[in-house]
Order: C-alpha cells, then sequence, then structure tokens
C-alpha cells in the first residue's frame, strides 16, 4: 500500500463540478489500494477576491489580518471537497494548517514551515480516511496566529506533508499535464518529459518556468520527496521529477528543458570606484532594501580613471526601491550614476547532461547569433546557461533554442490556461 | 472605563462601505473612553451562499464539514473590520473561536459553549486595542474541530462573552433600531420601548419576535449582562433590556409588547385512550424525533368510550417527522387517528405587570372576539397569554390586540428589512 499526497491547485476545485471531478479522482486512487492525503488550494478565484475586498477598506498590508482573511479560501474548499467526497460514499476528513500540525514562524504572509507533526493526518489514514489538508497555511504555537506560507505555498505544503508522512510520492495537480521543454505557449512545438532529475527542476523553476514553485522544489530535493506533475484532467501519467535515480534507466539529457523568465529587470551602477569593497557596499545597499539579485556582470575597469561597471538583474517589482536606496547612498559609496532597463529577458537552458558535456554554450551562442539575438548578460551553473536578451526577442530565442537543441517534437502541445497557487 | 461588547450582524457588515461604517462606529465608542470588543457575523448573504455551495455537491449535512465551511464567512468579516479600523489609524486584531477562548461541546451546528477563557480578548484590551472575536463559532477541545453554535449564534457569541470579560452592557446592533411593541411591518403604529425586563425580552424572543434570539437572551437572563439593542445606522439610544431594575424608577408596563408567530404547526392525536401514561407515550415519541413542542392541550375525555384528544404546536419544520413517528407507533399506543394543521398563527401578549394585574385575558379574548376572531387554543405563563388562531388572521389579531392594550403610537414606525445572523 502506498501513501500518496495530491495536491490541486485553485483551478482543479473552482467550482462545484470540478470539485466533485476532484472528489472521484482521490477516490479511484483510494480504492487502487492507496491510502490519500489531499492538499486544496482556494477555489479558482477566491484569493484574488478576497485581496479584492482588503484593498476595499484598506490600502495598508496589515499582514496578521491579511492572513486571517485568505485562509478562509482554503477552509471553503477543503470541507466542500470532504463534502463531495462523503456524498460518493466515502470517508474524508478536512484539516487546518493548524490541525494537520504545520508549526510556522510568525512571518506573517511568507511564513516558513519550522515543522510538521502530522498527528491527526496519520489517525485518519489509519482509519481508512482519505486526510485533506488546507494548502497555504500554517499555524504559529509563538504567537497563536494563523500565518500563510507565501507563493506556491500550497506547492510547499504538500511537499512538507509528504516528507513528513514519508509518502511515496507527491503528486502536484494543475491544469497542465507535465513538465514541458518550454512554455507550450511560446513553443507550440514543446514536448512533455517524462521524466527529470529535481536539480534540473530546480534550475528550471528558478529559471521561470512556473510549473512548480522554487520552495517546494528545494524542499523536495531537501528531504528526498518524488514529485509527480500531473492534469487534472486527464489520466496521462504526467512528470516524474526524480530525486536519486530516473525511473528507467536512460542516460540523462543533455538539455531537459528551456525556460524564459521576463519578470527581470537590469540596474547598472557606473563609475563605481575600483577599489576592494566597492561592489560589497553595493550588494549591501541592495540586500537592506530587501531585495534578491539573481544575475551579476561586473565590467573590468579599462579607462585610466579605474572606475568600473557594475550590473544585476533583479525581479521588477523590486526595481523601483532598490534604484531609490542606491541613489540615497550615492555620495557615500561614490559612484557616478545608475541606469536601469526594464525591457530584458532571460533565457536559460537546463539540463543535468550539461555537467559532462562540452560544446553546449558555442552551440547556444551560435544559434541566437544565427537569428540575429543580442546577447547582454550570461550566467552559469554546473547544469544550467542563462542569458539575457532583449524583452521583445525572448519568444524567438527560446523557439531558435529548442531547435538548435533537437527539443522539438512532431506534434504541437495542448496548451491549458491558469495555474493555481 | 466601561466594557462594552458590541456585536453587528450580517446586514451591518454586507459590504466594504458598511463595514468601513461600522469601524468608524467602534473608534467612536472607543474614543469616549471604554474599552470595545467587538463581535460579528459573516457578510450579508456570505452564509447562505457557503451553504448553496455545499448543496451542489452534497445532500448530506455531514456537521464537522459544514461548521468549517461556515466558519470561514467570520473570518473574512472580523478581518476586513479589523483592516478597517487600522486604517483609520486605530489598532484591532480579529480572533477565531478558538482564539477567543471559546470551549464548547462537539455537537456541531448546534454546540452549546461550555467555557470560555478569554485571555488574548483580555492582553488586547490590556494593550489598549480593539478585539474583534468571530461570532457563532466555537472549538470542541475534546475533538480539536471547529463548531458552530446554531442559529443565532452571535447573539449568544456576544452575550457570553459580555458575561465572561464582565462587560458593562452588550449592544447588539442591526438594522433594527430598537425592541418595538409589535413588529413594525405588521403594526405601522408599533412604538419602541426605552427599555423592558429580560423576562418580558426572553418571553417575547420565545413567542416568535425575531429581535433577539432566545438563547441569548437566556444567556442574559442567567449572567446578569445588561443588554441594548440599537441599529447600527443611527445614533439612537436603542432599547435598554435589563436584568434588575429599569433604568428609571418606572412602573413596569402591564403589556410591553405583542408578538407574532406563523412559523407552526399543529398536531391532534385523535382518540387516545384516557388512561394515566398515555399522554407521555405521545411526548415520548415525539421526543425521540428530536423536536421541541410548545403549546399543548388535552381535551378531557366526555364519551362513554373513554377516549381523548391531545393537540399540540410545534415548529412547522418538525412537523413531518413527527407525524411519520407517531403513525409508525400508532398500534402500539392505541390512538384513533392523526390529523395536522399547518395554518395556524400564535399571537402572544407579553409583559412583567401582568403578574400583578386582573383583566388581563379577558381584554384579550374581548378584542379578538369583537373582531371576528376564533381562539383554537390558549397557553399562558406569569407574564405572557399565548393564544393560537387562523394564519391568515395574525396579522389582524396582532394590530386588533396593540390597540386594545393602548400600544399605539401617534407616529409611524420606521421599518427596516432583514436581520443578521
Amino acid at each position: 500500500m502506498a501513501l500518496i499526497v495530491q495536491k490541486f491547485g485553485g483551478s482543479s476545485v473552482s467550482d462545484a463540478e470540478k470539485i466533485k471531478h476532484v472528489a472521484a479522482r482521490v477516490l479511484k486512487t483510494q480504492a487502487e489500494g492507496n491510502q490519500v492525503v489531499v492538499v486544496v488550494s482556494a477555489m479558482g478565484d477566491t484569493t484574488d477576491e478576497l485581496i479584492d475586498l482588503a484593498n476595499s477598506v484598506s490600502s495598508n498590508r496589515g499582514n496578521r489580518e491579511m492572513d486571517m482573511l485568505l485562509t478562509a479560501g482554503e477552509r471553503i474548499s477543503m470541507s466542500v471537497l470532504a463534502m463531495a467526497i462523503q456524498e460518493m460514499g466515502g470517508r474524508a476528513k478536512s484539516f487546518t494548517g493548524y490541525q494537520a500540525g504545520i508549526s510556522t514562524d510568525s512571518n506573517h504572509g511568507s511564513a516558513r514551515i519550522s515543522k510538521i507533526e502530522p498527528t491527526r493526518i496519520k489517525e485518519t489514514l489509519a482509519d481508512g480516511e482519505i486526510a485533506i489538508v488546507a494548502g497555504f497555511q500554517g499555524f504559529s504555537f509563538q504567537t497563536g496566529d494563523v500565518t500563510t506560507l507565501g507563493r506556491g505555498g500550497s506547492d510547499t505544503t504538500a511537499v512538507a506533508l509528504a516528507a513528513a508522512l514519508n509518502a511515496d510520492v507527491c503528486e502536484i495537480y494543475s491544469d497542465v499535464d507535465g513538465v514541458y521543454t518550454a512554455d507550450p505557449r511560446v513553443v507550440p512545438r514543446a514536448h512533455k518529459l517524462a521524466q527529470i532529475d529535481i536539480d534540473s527542476m530546480l534550475e528550471l523553476s528558478s529559471s521561470g518556468a512556473k510549473i512548480l514553485y522554487i520552495r517546494a522544489v528545494e524542499f523536495a530535493r531537501r528531504h528526498q520527496v518524488p514529485l509527480r506533475v500531473r492534469s487534472t484532467f486527464s489520466l496521462d501519467p504526467g512528470t516524474l521529477v526524480y530525486t536519486n535515480q530516473p525511473g528507467d534507466d536512460v542516460e540523462e539529457p543533455i538539455v531537459s528543458g528551456v525556460a524564459a523568465d521576463d519578470t527581470q529587470s537590469k540596474i547598472t551602477v557606473i563609475g563605481l570606484p575600483d577599489r576592494p569593497g566597492k561592489a560589497a557596499e553595493i550588494f549591501q545597499i541592495v540586500a537592506e532594501a530587501g531585495a534578491n539579485i539573481d544575475m551579476i556582470v561586473q565590467n573590468v575597469s579599462t579607462t585610466e580613471n579605474h572606475l568600473s561597471d557594475i550590473s544585476f538583474t533583479l525581479i521588477h517589482s523590486d526595481r523601483p526601491k532598490v534604484v531609490e536606496a542606491l541613489k540615497a547612498k550615492q555620495d557615500e559609496v561614490g559612484f557616478q550614476s545608475i541606469s536601469y532597463d526594464d525591457e530584458i529577458g532571460k533565457l536559460s537552458i537546463v539540463g543535468a547532461g550539461m555537467k559532462t558535456s562540452s560544446g553546449v554554450s558555442a552551440k547556444l551562442f551560435g544559434a541566437l547569433a544565427r537569428a540575429g539575438i543580442n546577447i547582454e548578460m550570461i550566467s552559469t551553473s554546473e547544469i544550467r546557461i542563462s542569458v539575457v536578451t532583449r524583452a521583445d526577442q525572448l519568444k524567438e530565442a527560446t523557439r531558435v533554442i529548442h531547435t538548435a537543441f533537437e527539443l522539438d517534437s512532431a506534434d504541437t502541445a495542448i496548451v491549458y490556461a491558469g495555474t493555481g497557487r
């Protein structure tokens, strides 16, 4: 008997009919001889509607109350799913984050899970029942308050529960039926991967692929939780994200996929004195402004006045506050000026086989050059190469690279829309 | 410094604008030098919408999950109210039933409060903050599950909290600005009472007046919590429901008000053997069917065959199951037949002064007789007389009696619509 955690995103439970569909699917998994824990997001647009309501009375994001408000969403979806399962003759109980034993710190809006003690979940499974757990939410035993885990929180809940319960697999259901070699909306010839190693999945998630949230993938990697990305609306086995060895004895591909990210901006600090410690001062200011940097390029000083430029990328929404923070310290740090560019795109190729293959970057740069696409920044890891291009060239670059690395399928991918929380 | 508990029903917080209005009102109460605890119902039609959602996936009322579902409603209203207060510069925190320390039994859907330990509420008040508490909900520490208190649950929460906090007054806000001598929609000349004793209020509530739920009034009476019934949308002082002595040294009125109830049905058991214990058998069957009886009339046996008839009233929705339960035991108990009547109306007059006044019933019966209204059943308490009439004569009877006891005001009452949960 396997223990399976199944996570259903908001678009999978957006109305009563879809909830019944999920109920039937969960019961089918149980009937096949498995113990089942279900993690659900709020129904469809519930979260956005609750945020709109909050905005209509308040401009301040008082996070304790916002968490109280938003956690109403999963309460609704999970209890209705339990009722739907009961109606079909099954037995199910729903549990809040608190009841599921999910302890977090008290960092409202983006709490970190500190401990999971799923006593009631285990009891429920032992009784032969299906346990339904609210995604996205936890509880701070320090303050006695309800918390939320932030973006992708339901994925994190599912993976963390799977780790705590030592589940055999954590299935992430959405309206996309697996991990593709590229976004099928951009590259119609993208093909679905039967499996991918978790290191590559982590690089894809951090490079802008929206299929799985990076925190959940990190958690799965650390705790060796195998994931399976599947569609709620088909019986396709989806994509296995393996943590150790591939399911079959296959060679790891050189390039598993191509990810495009148009959510970044570039900031360039111009005329920085070329002295030790100056770059550190810049990044200290960025960190104090609360922003995370992605790529960094420092141009070595070639002028007689010993000045250098530093460019870095960060998420678009953080750009204004970081520019402001840097300008406020311009005299103190002693740089000449600052510029920024919101019209950049980041393209990444990811693959575990890149560790042992040569010529990958040459092929990448060659293909982009032939397509007339200029490369503005480059960053690499052992299994990833990322380049920054113009934003309006990003889609074309994605298609060119997908073809260059022979990822194109004979068939056109089926494209679904929307993803869950 | 007074401690005031203010309860706002669903129609008082039905949209963002009304929530802001309530926020301003609560802040005004605090600014006048009071400590304030606010109890809120779910916004407007939220509860009905959640019930509709449940009905769309399930015909079974699995109560644990229903309670989980419905308690999402107050989470939304209370956190948004807290945000609105914060936006206006105030400080407020919202608390679930669990966080407010409201322990109940585990009787889902109609749980009874067993204990209140409002530690966090006291801390919040001591910090100079406004405490907002979810109405209607509690927590069973025995099962670890969320419970709801049933109809009128938010009133009960407010009164129970007021008792536990030893509050100076519990203000019940709705869209009605006080307790009237009769329903102003039926009797346009009904006038608002400045004050009423809690015994009379209890009788009015149990006789069909919908202004306050009977459980909350019982609780207030037992714990000596003064109530004030007020409108959210006016500054009128409303009606004081006093537990001990009237606010001013006034004589208690003979008749405080007239209540009409069209929610009852009458069942008549015909041809019951006139032997000791037979009536008890009937009421045992009714009790086992889970119904509460209101009025009872037994016709003394006058025939030679020593058979009697028993008629009783009960809430309309309980009638089918009780008739069925009685029919199933017809042979065992040995009655001849059963009949029922859903078209009855109950009219009650209530007043603390009735204890010491004679002639009240004569005046009541005389006025009804002159209006051609037949009396089918009568029941009395020390401070109440109730009669059953035809349902279609109930409104006319209410107006006639209101006039006969000189309750008519010179002015026409202002009529609001709807009440909260």
